[in-house]
């Protein structure tokens, strides 16, 4: 491959990029961001690595999910992407809460009627 | 420090463990897995820089996740915690489908007795 096509990585390491470069098809050289996170947090050759040693139709999901945790760590870096997870847990709990409450509801307008909750119906209808 | 003081960084690295250590206070050398785990996908030095770049009281929060983050890459090479984000996203989806039925529950309950939701008793009851 000629210099003026190499991927962002082997231009970013000023490298040619040989026509079987484990990290061209993942960092193309329209995206040299992309490379500079992954790099940054994991550097070039560990990437690589963990690339390699992935069944290559594994290797685009395995490189997706290292950029975005590459990025949130840029973003974040006392928690990188396990600041979303937090978020996560606590949006988890929030809507069971909500949940729990809706319920309650239910139940006290059971007690105030005697009557059985239409969910039969509710599956029908939903 | 003497050798046989040396955190699991710098006795798995074969080096002398300096007083400044930026690696010591996070990885004990009586848990060598936590900084085998963080040098197999970031790299010692990464890991090191990453630290350094924070204020000295950010760093244990750091270290923890970024621990996690190896880990989950370790176990789950392609998808790494973006896998734990994709589940719980899945779970956040789920709960608020049974929101979304409960409330047509009541709706439904509604409908058939021409009556308000009982909202407020609720709300001091939970």
């Amino acid at each position: 491959m000629n210099m003026s096509g190499r991927c962002a990585a082997c231009k970013y390491l000023r490298r040619r990029c040989p026509s079987d470069c484990i990290l061209s098809p993942y960092f193309p050289s329209n995206d040299p961001q992309r490379f500079t996170s992954v790099h940054r947090i994991y550097g070039a050759s560990n990437v690589a690595k963990m690339l390699q040693e992935l069944l290559p139709h594994l290797r685009v999901e395995a490189a997706e999910t290292l950029c975005y945790e590459a990025q949130c760590r840029i973003q974040d870096p006392i928690y990188g992407c396990v600041g979303v997870i937090s978020q996560l847990h606590q949006q988890i709990q929030d809507t069971e809460c909500q949940l729990a409450k809706t319920r309650a509801e239910i139940a006290l307008m059971m007690n105030s009627d005697g009557q059985e909750p239409p969910q039969a119906q509710v599956d029908q209808q939903i």
